[in-house]
C-alpha cells in the first residue's frame, strides 16, 4: 500500500474488552489506519466513552451489535475479531461472505500466487480469539469442547506469530494470533528447536501473567480484594494454551514434542512473564542458545536478547510490544533457563495483531507501536 | 521553527531520576527532536539501558556528569533540566552563561519584543524542579531553607502552566514547569476565582499521588512493603505546594488567597486527583462553574471537563498528558466539589515540560504527547 | 457472665461475604464464644472451606440457607447479622420472634431495669448492614429507597459505636453497628462537638477507603484491573454514610449539622483514612482539640491520640481494631485538620460487632481483638 | 515449663527488621513469654513505636545497640537473633559466653542426655540469619563469601524444620532457623525422597515471593515504583537458598541431591508460592505422593495437604502459620506438579521460629500461632 491519503478501514468487533480497548489505544497513533466500526453486543448503542473513559477524547464510531452491522457499505480493509472463544468462528465465516468473498476453498489454488490473488482486494481479517490457532479439529474439539463450526477457515488460517511466520502473515487473508503465552514461549524455544540446540524432552514452561489476560468478565476470582496481595497457579496441566504451544513447537522440529506448562495468577495488571526450564542437546552449551536467539533476533525490532547475565523484567515492557529474552545457565550441569517477558496485552495480543496488520497492508511492521515502554 | 530536516538538540539533565525517563519516553515520539545530552551525576559513563533497562531499545547518548559537559560544541537548542530542587539554580546560570548568552538583566529591555529578541538564538530551559516556581524571594527562601542564588532568573522565568499561560511560555526563554499538585489545581481554580464564581476563602485541597511524584531516591517510607495497601497523608500544613499553587491564585484574582492543602500517598505507580471543596461566589450555582471550566477548555487538546455526574478517575489519564476536571454540587448548601485528575509524571512534569518546549519552538503543542491513556 | 465451660452460642448470618468472613477469623480466638451456625444462602450446603480456602483449618458447620435454620432448637445466644442492607431486617424480625421473644414494645417498659430484664435470656442481635443505623423512618426512607419494615426495631435498636455509647449497647438486645466511615468520622467528631471546641459548619469530610469495603459481590468496578493503579471518589454528595454521620452529630450536639462527605476508592484490601477539615470554635486552639481527645480517649484500648506531630497511616492499623487519631493546625487561620485510620474490617465492621458482644455479654472487651496490626 | 506466673524471658535482636517486628507481633499474643529486650544499632534509643508505628500500642523496652546490651543482669531465657546474616556469628557466640555457657565442645558430652543437661538452665538461641543452617564449612564459605567464625556452634546448631527435626529441636541449645524458600521446598520435598516416590534428577523448584523477604534495607530494587505492577526472577542459578535445599534433600535420601532454583519477586507484601516439577520413581503414581504427604502431616496443626485438585494460593496463609500442599499429575507422562505456600514471614520466618520457641520450652507448639489468615 502506498502511503497516500486513503486510509485503510478498520473495524474491531468485541470492542468492549480489554484487547478491544487496546487495539484502539494504540491504532490511533497509526498514520494509515481509520477505525470505522467498533462492536459490543451487550453495550451496543453506547459511546465508547461510556465503556472505557480513557478513550473519550478519541473520535470514534458509536458500538454496536455485531448482527446489526451491514458490512457491504462499510467497505472494511480489515477487521479485528475480539470476541470470546468460540463465537469467532461463524462470526468470521459470514464475514468473509458478507464482503462478497467466498472461502478460499471454494477457489481452485494450484499455488502460492493464486492463494494471493484469491484474497486480493477481500477484507482481511486479524483474530485475537482462540478460534483458529489449532490446525487439528480433533485436537480443537478435545481442548475447547464443541466440533470446530468453520474447518476450512481453520485450515486456512495462518498462525500469527509475526517474527516466526512473516511470509504467510503477509499473504495471509486471515491470521489467528496466538495466545499471549504461546507467543512469548515461542519465540524463545522455536528456534532453540529447530537448530537443535536443546533437547526436545523435559521442557517446562512455568508461566506468571497479569491479570488483564483475564479479560474485563466478571468473576469473583478477578477482584481486588481475590489477586491483590496473592498469587496462584491455575489451569495445571489443563491449561487450553498447552495444545498450542505443542502444535508450533512439534511443526518447528518435525517431531511431537510436549511440554509441561503452568500458568500463575500474579497481582499486576499487565506483563507476561515465562521461566523455561530446558535440557541441552549433546554437546551444546549455554553460549549455543545464546547464539542461535541473537541470530534468529538480530534485525527484529520487538524482539531483543538481553545482555549476558541481565535478568528480563516485565517492567521492561510494560505497554509495549517489546519481547526481551535471555538464557542462563543453570547449576545443574546440562540445563539452562530461560526468561522472557512481553506485555500480554500487547506483544501477547493487540499489539501483534496491528503488526500481522502491518505486514498483510504491506506497512512498516513497527507502525504504531513505536512507544516505549511506560515506566514505572 | 519549519518543520525540515533540521532537528531540535535537546538536552536532559537528571536523566536517571523518573522525569528524566519519562522525558526520553515521550521524546522519542517525536519528529523534531533529537536527544544529544543526558547527564545523571551518580550513573556517569553508564549507558541508560543500565539505568532504565525499558529504555534500551533507544538510541541514546551515555549517562555523563553535568560538570564533564561541554556545552558550547552540543550546540543545544533546548535544556530540560529534571534536577533536584535547590540545585537547578547555578547549573541554569551556567548554562545560560556557557551558551554564550547573559542574563536578561545584562541587557537593557525596554519592551516584551527587545526580551523576544535577547533570547533568539539562545538555548531554551525548562526546568522541572522547583526552583523557579515561586516568584518572591522570601517566599522562596521561606519555603526552600536557603537563599535564591539566581534572583535574576528566578523573575525572568515565566510560570510554565501550559492552557493558561501560552502566550508568556511561548516567548519565554526559561520556563519553570509548575509542581504537579499545583498543575491540578491550577487548572482548575484559576478560571472559577478569575470569573468570580467561588469564593476566595475556604478552598480545601485534598489531593492524593501515586509513589513515581517521591522519585527514584532511596528513602525507606518509598519501599514497596512500607507503601502497598497502605495509605497516608504527608506534609500536612507544611508543603512545598502549597505557596506555589496560593501565588497563582492570588495572581489570577488580584487578591491574597489562602488555600488548605494535604496531599496523600496512594498505593500507584502514577495518577493524582484532587478533591477541591469551594463555596459559591454570591448568587452562583454549580452550572456557572461548569460554564466557566467548559468555556475555559473548549479548544484545549488536552483538558477535558468531563460530562455532568460522570467520576474522574486516574485511570483514565495514565501515562497520557490529559487531565480531566468535574464539579458536583454539593449537599450541603452554597458549596461545590471539584474533581481533577492528571498523570503527576506526564502532566504533572514531563508531559507539560514537552507541551511548552513545543510552544517555545512554534510547533504543535500536541507533538510527541498524543498517546492515549494505558489501560489496564 | 462468668468465664466457665458454658461458652456464647453464635450464628453468622451471611458468613460468605468479607466481614462474615472476618467474623469467623476474629470469633477464632475467641476463649468464650463457639459458632455454630453459618449462614449463606447462594453457597447452602457448602463446607466454608470451598467459598473461603483460608478458614479451611477451623472447625466450623456447614453453611445453611437462612431460611432453613431451626432457630429455637439452635439456643443461639448472639447473631450476628452480616446481609446485604435491606434484607435484614425482617430476617431479624423473624429471629426475635422465632427464638421466643417479642419486641420490647410488645412490654411495658418503665425503667431501664425492666428493659434488661426484658431481654434477660433473649438471644443478642448484633447487625452489621445499615438496616438499623438511621433512626427517623423517613430519613431511612429517603436514602435506602424502602419503607422500613421493622420500624419497632430501628427504634429499639442502640447504635454500636463502642467507645461513645457503651452504656446502651451494655443493655441492648439489638445493635446496629456503623458503618465503617462514620465511625471514624464520629469517634473523631463527637468529642469535639460535644465539647464545642469546634463550629458545627464547614465540617468535611474526605475519606479514603480499601476495596474490601465494596463487599464481595460481582461489579466490573470491583475487578483487579480496575482498580489496580487506580483511584477515583464516587457517591459524590450522595453516600448513604452522610446521613448517618450527620444524625448523630446532630444527637451529640444538639443542634442540626450537615457534613460534606466524599469518598475515595483506592487500590489496597483493606484500610481507611478521612481527613477532615474542621473550623475552631470561637478562641479555641489546636490545643484544645488535642486535650479533648486525648482525654476522652485516655482509658480506651483501641482509640489512640497519635503523638503531636505523627501522621497516622492505615499500615499502622491493619487487621486490627485499633483506630488512630491525630490533629494538625492548618496554615490558614482558625483551621485544623484531623486525620484518622481504621481497618474498614476490624474496627469499621467485624471487630467493632465483636466489640460491642464483649460488653453486651459483660465481657473484657478486648477479647478476640488482641492481635495488633499486620505489617507489612 | 509449668504455665506458671513465671513468664519467659525473651531478647529480640535485630528489631527494627520486618522479621523483628513479626516475633514482636506474634509474641505479643504469646501467654507465656515477655519481651525484655529489644537491640537495633542504627535506632537505638528509639522507642519501637517510632521504627513501627503499628506496635505503638504494645508495652515494650526501647531499642538499644547490641554492644551495650548487659547480658548477665537480663537473665533472658530465649535469644531470637533476627541481624542480617553474617553479623550473627560473633554476637550468637558472645551471648552462650556472656551468659555464663561456654561451648557445648568444650564440655564432655557422651549421651544426648548429657546434652540435655548442658545446656539446662542456659539462654537458648533462635537464629533467623542463614549463619548457622549450612553444615558444611567449605559450602558456607562458598556461598557466604567468609570463613565460618563459630565452627564449633555450626555443627551444633539443629536446623530447625519443625515438622520434620521435632526431636533435635526440642533438645537443642541453638536452633538455626531455615530460609523462607527451603521451608516450602523442604516440608514438600523431604517426605517424598525419603519415601522414594520421587527421583532425584530433575527437580525443578520456580519460587515466587512477596517483597518483605528482601527485608527493610534500601535498596532502588525494592522501591514501590520498581516492585508494583511488576515481576521478575532474580539470583538464578545463584540464590544462597540452593546449597540450604541441597543440604537437607541430601540428607533426606542419603544420597547427593541437585535441585534447579529460581527466585521471582511478585508485587505483594507477604507469601510465597513454589511450584516445584518432579519426576515419579518407577512405577510411583500421583496417588502414591499424594498418601505420603498426607501421611505425614496427617496430625500437624500448620501443614494441610489440599484436597485434590484445589489449588494453594498465598492468600489462604496471609499472616498464618499455615503451610498448604498440593500434588497434580502433568498431562506430560512421569511427571508431577506440586504446589506449595507458606507466609514468608510466618512460617518461612518468625512464626517457625516461635514454633521451635515452643518446642525448646516444652510448650503446646501452637502458642501464640493460633490466628488465621488475614483476607481481603
Amino acid at each position: 500500500m502506498s502511503e497516500s491519503a486513503k486510509k485503510i478501514r478498520a473495524g474491531i468487533l468485541g470492542a468492549s474488552g480489554y484487547t478491544g480497548a487496546e487495539l484502539v489505544r494504540l491504532l490511533a497513533l497509526h498514520p494509515h489506519v481509520e477505525i470505522v466500526l467498533l462492536t459490543a453486543d451487550r453495550k451496543a448503542g453506547q459511546p465508547i466513552a461510556d465503556v472505557f473513559p480513557h478513550l473519550a477524547t478519541t473520535d470514534l464510531p458509536d458500538l454496536m451489535a455485531v448482527d446489526e452491522v451491514e458490512w457491504p457499505g462499510l467497505e472494511l480493509d480489515v477487521v479485528f475479531c475480539a470476541l470470546p472463544h468460540a463465537t469467532s468462528q461463524e462470526i468470521i465465516k459470514g464475514i468473509l461472505h458478507a464482503t462478497g468473498h467466498g472461502f478460499i476453498d471454494e477457489m481452485i489454488i494450484e499455488s502460492p500466487s493464486d492463494y494471493a490473488n484469491a484474497i486480493h482486494g477481500s477484507v482481511k481479517v486479524i483474530d485475537l480469539s482462540a478460534d483458529f490457532r489449532l490446525r487439528d479439529q480433533d485436537v480443537y474439539q478435545k481442548w475447547y469442547g464443541d466440533e470446530h463450526r468453520a474447518p476450512e477457515l481453520q485450515k486456512e488460517a495462518v498462525y500469527g506469530l509475526t517474527e516466526l511466520n512473516r511470509e504467510d502473515i503477509t499473504r495471509a487473508r486471515l491470521v489467528a494470533c496466538p495466545g499471549c503465552y504461546p507467543t512469548a514461549a515461542l519465540l524463545t524455544l522455536v528456534p532453540l528447536l529447530q537448530s537443535r540446540v536443546i533437547a526436545k524432552g523435559n521442557i517446562i514452561i512455568d508461566a506468571k501473567s497479569g491479570v488483564s489476560g483475564a479479560g474485563r468478565s466478571l468473576k469473583e476470582a478477578n477482584l481486588f480484594t481475590e489477586v491483590s496481595e496473592a498469587m496462584h497457579p491455575y489451569g495445571i496441566a489443563a491449561h487450553r494454551h498447552s495444545p498450542e504451544i505443542e502444535q508450533e513447537l512439534t511443526k518447528a522440529l518435525g517431531e511431537q514434542v510436549y511440554v509441561t506448562f503452568t500458568p500463575h495468577l500474579v497481582p499486576m495488571n499487565r506483563g507476561e512473564l515465562e521461566t523455561i526450564y530446558v535440557q541441552y542437546a549433546d554437546g551444546k552449551t549455554v553460549a549455543d542458545l545464546r547464539a542461535v536467539l541473537e541470530e534468529q533476533y538480530a534485525d527484529d525490532p520487538f524482539v531483543t536478547v538481553a545482555p549476558e547475565g541481565v535478568v528480563p523484567a516485565t517492567r521492561q515492557v510494560r505497554g509495549s510490544n517489546h519481547c526481551v529474552i535471555n538464557v542462563f545457565e543453570d547449576r545443574v550441569p546440562g540445563r539452562a533457563i530461560l526468561v522472557v517477558v512481553i506485555d500480554n496485552l500487547v506483544k501477547g495480543s493487540s499489539g501483534q495483531a496491528i503488526q500481522n496488520m502491518n505486514l498483510m497492508f504491506g506497512l512498516e511492521e513497527t507502525l504504531s507501536l513505536e512507544q516505549l515502554p511506560l515506566f514505572p
